[in-house]
């Protein structure tokens, strides 16, 4: 063959080699966790340019059955399934974003100083947010007051969550905003409003009194909301995520999901549950479950609520709080109107979603399910608890029986356990956090974290549900040690089983042929790290639908599709 | 009140404090880990002079409640319910003790040396035994031969069993004492001779060809065998084991057994299987279930054999050895066998217990339980199948369905770890040494030793199960590390979930009101320890109905009752 022919020959290959190179990739790793029980290990997986997976296998093996595929090879690095977070709140996130940053503030005059330069960016009069701040970092460890901040903001409303956002610190223009009189000496239920001597507020609202300042504040406006949306999920993906079950958002926020979905900015899954027995809920039953065919958001479940929170004695308890005799928390719905929502979602198709923290609220909801499910308790129905913290000992078989869901955050337990058993006990805390005791009894567990409440960042939550610890590993051994999951079982809570509590088992949660090359890159081995380290795993980058949505060290990625 | 009086008085309270202060004991601890899910941890336990639980609680609180009890203050050390070795055989580690211990010898010369030793204990012509020796830890690492024996032991016989039990080396005058020819090219089933150039026998016999020289070894005596006894059951109680499973005895050895329980000089709890269906079976249907009177020795169990071992691929597979083609194993006892033998069982009462290793031994055991029990499958059978070592997938519900317990041993899983791959292949490993799946499914875990196969330590067992990973911590996060236990799974393994299988946990296993006071008092916290630690846990002391029967610096005590 003659030169120029060999270059028209090799031109031509090229032609047709081009467009194969641009569909298939075979990534290599040092590993590749799969959590497919089948072939739990590997070193290289194969997909295509849709973001499907072809294969697993060795490099060599997978090389020589795609040879012209682009070689993605992450050297040393761990490839692990992407990371689903089955309880969070990606628009509350943003918004925290939104606000100004006060964690880790040395002194009031620090937190002064970020406020001013947040206000800088604002309009006249706009509410200025932040939150964050801890009085125990600071030099004199009491609570601050609205006048300090009444000194630099005589007008602009100012409102600041503490770091455990069960407190907030609020200016007086932030109060006067409050339509209801804050003087005098009552109290909101779940709450405390802090007054002063001649009975003022003084500025601080613990837990509920808190929404009085919030329900205060204006509605912030579409573009904002949408950003907070953005902001949320970039943070989400920057942390290795590549899924989050939003937990109750109405029509308005769907509908602004769905501005996000239709323009390719949904760098990562959200399966949206409607907020409680209302719009979103309606808008299921009449026009069926909603899937974006971009496959990025989808709605087919309902967000109901039993019950309020352990730390603010919120939860509904089957006998009296220990530390509060006379107190057994209290019910968001009632049994009726939990009853009402479940049957309609039944009726609908809709997967519930409860939220549940006491064991008297846990009882209700599995009491609820088990009544709206009857005889048909064994479809594939995957309702959910969402919290499931603490359960009567007889409850805890019911999870398996009743085919429910335990949806569960880690990090809860380590967040509550300096104060948990003051409220419930030594006898009720056996039950409680209890992932294990539920996996044993047969129940699925998908975790997440909650947040904003907790840290978006699910290397917390591996590390937690591990550990049963704190940052400093304390207690030594972990709190309730029988609970301790092994890392694998950690990671399958934030993977296949979340995937599985989103009906997403088939396409998700795991790295076999055919499913989503959504994955996370690490630079250690998540199943092989002592425990300690879970909570600094490097994420090198997340992809989904085998694209990057997030790689370390480059600028945010373009969503896509 | 006069002096006299007062002393009168006082030496009559005294007379009358006496027998309460003998009686009751008040046990405090930093920590007691009871086992008990209702009170999973306390500070004090007391118990009467049976050995048997009144209460547990706070120090404080006990000390009140029995206030003329004996006081047992441990300080800062921990107390865990005694450990049970659900799968040993005692005799075996005692006649290994009996001979010279060669582990650790780092050269043919040391080896000399020690068993000149022995030698000079021994009658003329007394078979002298050893075992331990590892060619690996010589300067020269090929396997030795009969005649760097003979030079030293031209006539005693010598036989020394490799450390990891599957290679034997003898003497010229030992092989002599083989009945069968050992000349040739023949090999029997499972094993090898190994021979010289000219079809001579060097010395080296692999796996089932030691049994050749084994059975060629006169019967040791009845005082002997007594010895054995005691010997491997001071072992273990010096480890922390308050009982164990002997996994196959002879009538001849249960009457060992009660001679010395009948003496007292059982130090601990032996729940013994009839080995196969020959004599001691034979009498557990004749005269009925046994239990002596002193609660340390019983016999209601039977052992059955599918197949051989993995090592020595005897192991019954359902497919070829993936490095041996052509190979799937043996099977002991035939399926008709165990079908005669377990419906005799079943007949008697009794409850069975059989070796299965291999997929096909496996899948046999659990076809004969099915069969032998029908309709009463849910009756409380406990039957077994000791190993549980390779699963087929759809064999692995079958343990919770047929209500069949699994008895593992978690040093096998790292001990066969660098070669178990390579004879069941990437397949089917996912089902070996499969604790995790296994107990997700529903199925109960006891766990042993199978010493002296294994160490006779039971601290190695908890390491292994949470670890999967040998002494130095290699493979990093262990071997297959989604069936990693947490320390309280593994600790449950070797305590409450073995006393289930032995029909026991009504009196055993845990720490609680009206059971046994059979505890283990170590230095460290098992749940808190680093998994390394617990290694090297220190064991302080080990009691039995309340009494100890191992004190660390003590000499072994006089065994009770």
């Amino acid at each position: 063959m003659r030169k120029l022919e060999r270059s028209i020959v090799a031109v031509l290959l090229g032609l047709l080699a081009a467009p194969v190179l641009a569909q298939t990739t075979v990534l290599s790793a040092a590993r590749i966790h799969t959590m497919d029980t089948a072939r739990p290990l590997a070193r290289a997986m194969a997909f295509d340019a849709s973001g499907r997976i072809l294969a697993l296998g060795d490099a060599d093996e997978l090389q020589a059955r795609y040879p012209q595929a682009r070689r993605l090879d992450v050297g040393s690095a761990t490839v692990v399934p992407g990371l689903i977070d089955a309880h969070a709140h990606v628009g509350g996130l943003g918004f925290a974003m939104l606000g100004a940053d006060l964690v880790g503030t040395a002194s009031k005059a620090e937190i002064i100083e970020r406020l001013r330069a947040k206000a800088a960016q604002l309009k006249p009069g706009e509410w200025l947010l932040g939150n964050g701040w801890d009085q125990n970092d600071w030099p004199q460890q009491s609570f601050p007051t609205a006048a300090e901040l009444d000194v630099v903001f005589p007008d602009r409303p100012v409102w600041l969550s503490r770091v455990d956002g069960h407190a907030g610190w609020a200016n007086s223009a932030a109060m006067r905003a409050v339509p209801r009189d804050l003087a005098g000496n009552w109290q909101p239920d779940g709450g405390m409003i802090q007054r002063d001597a001649a009975g003022k507020p003084n500025g601080i609202f613990i837990d509920n009194a808190m929404l009085l300042v919030e329900h205060a504040r204006p509605a912030p406006d579409e573009a904002t909301s949408e950003r907070a949306l953005a902001l949320g999920m970039q943070a989400a993906v920057e942390h290795g995520l590549t899924g989050v079950h939003d937990a109750g958002i109405t029509l308005a926020e769907l509908r602004r999901y769905q501005r996000l979905a239709d323009r390719g900015q949904m760098p990562l899954r959200i399966y949206a549950m409607a907020d409680g027995n209302s719009d979103a809920l309606e808008s299921l039953c009449r026009n069926g479950l909603y899937r974006h065919p971009s496959g990025r958001l989808q709605m087919r479940a309902v967000k109901l609520y039993a019950d309020g929170a352990l730390g603010s004695r919120g939860a509904a308890m089957l006998e009296d709080y220990s530390d509060d005799h006379g107190n057994r928390g209290l019910l968001v719905m009632s049994a009726d109107e939990l009853a009402v929502a479940s049957a309609k979602a039944k009726r609908c198709g809709v997967q519930v979603a409860t939220h549940a923290i006491g064991d008297r609220g846990n009882r209700l909801a599995l009491d609820t399910y088990a009544h709206a499910l009857g005889a048909d308790v064994a479809g594939d129905h995957r309702w959910r608890v969402e919290h499931a913290q603490i359960l009567a000992p007889a409850d805890l078989a019911r999870f398996a029986q009743l085919h429910v869901i335990a949806s569960m955050q880690p990090t809860h337990a380590t967040s509550d356990m300096p104060w948990a058993q003051e409220r419930v006990g030594a006898q009720r805390i056996v039950g409680a956090y209890a992932w294990r005791q539920l996996r044993d009894s047969g129940a699925r567990l998908a975790f997440g974290s909650d947040f904003p409440v907790e840290s978006v960042d699910p290397r917390l939550g591996l590390y937690s549900a591990v550990s049963r610890a704190d940052g400093e590993g304390k207690p030594a051994g972990g709190w309730m040690p029988q609970e301790k999951l092994n890392a694998f079982e950690a990671l399958r809570g934030f993977t296949l089983d979340a995937a599985y509590a989103g009906f997403g088992e088939n396409e998700l949660g795991s790295l076999a042929p055919g499913k989503r090359a959504d994955f996370v890159v690490l630079a250690e081995d998540p199943l092989a790290v002592p425990d300690a380290r879970l909570r600094t795993l490097d994420v090198r980058a997340t992809y989904v639908d085998g694209r990057p949505v997030y790689e370390a060290g480059k600028a945010a990625s373009a969503a896509a599709p």
